[in-house]
């Protein structure tokens, strides 16, 4: 059985919500990034970046949100979460969630895990850090607001991996400073997202 | 015809040695950095993102790496460039290139590009992001060259999309100040890669 490692806050909620969708067979494992529990030895065996998500396969242990994402949905085809025989679909789809995995959650992560790229004692380059995310992040919903979003779904008409992915980051923008009425569509999809039954489970899982 | 835009010394080079491995019939169009050629507003209308590599195709534009590696691999299949059809290796695959994109490219941008994440000029917090880039960066490679790397290619006997993104990556080292002997699986795989085909003839077009 697929098992998900994951921690409540993280980006893991996108692949969490991709299985539940999928209707896959997966049981999760949750962290503690409190109590560190992504440094002990023996999550470190499992996933030695120390981070989340990882997902556990009969054949071997993934990571990367993009990865297991496509993951998901070509081992799940009847579930219709990615447009794999078409190449140029498909590499939207990608393009969309390398932007969200490399530009967009990376701009976040600046708030509070500023140390990867500063001494993590430099307390005035981390809080020059932190003053910059409610723009930097601010500037990347508004390139998907403006230019990225079809609508009514991120891709257009069907549902699939963007979206778990985009609504995940977007349960952010409050915490990181931004004013998500600046962003109507994204916004509208959050709420649309927090409807479907496949999200609260996921959700209700998470937080119980 | 595929037409890529690309500038000299960026992970563009990613995307154009792939497509002259794979054969393709394409043509590309440097941007200058230096001459802020990637912020005109013909090249925002292309991306607006005011990045490359962009990759222009009959049906639209494509942007981001991994998106663009998978397209190429998935249009030219008997280059047999990804396991496309092996939901677990393909998950591998684009798991290393995910993490090229969000965390070994991201560690490397805080040198040059740390306008993106604090204020512009905030001479300290810019010091303190570069000062951290050689640990940082040393950091991936370090786990690259511990966890990843299977050898002879990265992912094992047969050559892929992995390879030009990492050989691209690698090239910077030195200017990241870290010493590629400390990693002589990644330092071997750089030397091989400069001494194919595809890749010299890449380089040339980017140099010439």
């Amino acid at each position: 059985m697929l098992k998900l490692f994951y921690a409540t806050g993280t980006c893991a909620l996108a692949s969490h919500i991709a299985l539940q969708e999928a209707g896959a067979d997966y049981e999760t494992v949750r962290l503690d990034f409190r109590s560190n529990d992504q440094r002990r030895p023996e999550y470190l065996a499992i996933n030695p970046k120390g981070r989340v998500p990882a997902l556990v396969t009969d054949r071997g242990i993934l990571t990367e949100t993009p990865a297991i994402l496509v993951f998901v949905a070509q081992t799940f085809p009847r579930a219709r979460l990615a447009p794999l025989d078409d190449a140029f679909a498909f590499a939207r789809v990608q393009g969309f969630n390398s932007y969200l995995c490399s530009t967009v959650h990376v701009a976040h992560a600046h708030r509070a895990r500023g140390y990867r790229w500063v001494d993590a004692d430099d307390a005035g380059a981390i809080a020059a850090m932190q003053k910059k995310v409610p723009q930097s992040v601010a500037e990347c919903f508004d390139l998907i607001e403006r230019e990225m979003f079809v609508g009514p779904w991120v891709m257009g008409d069907s549902f699939g991996i963007c979206y778990p992915y985009l609504f995940t980051l977007a349960r952010w923008l409050e915490a990181d400073g931004v004013d998500p009425g600046r962003f109507p569509k994204v916004l509208d999809h959050r709420q649309r997202m927090s409807e479907r039954p496949a999200v609260k489970i996921a959700l209700a899982q998470e937080l119980n």
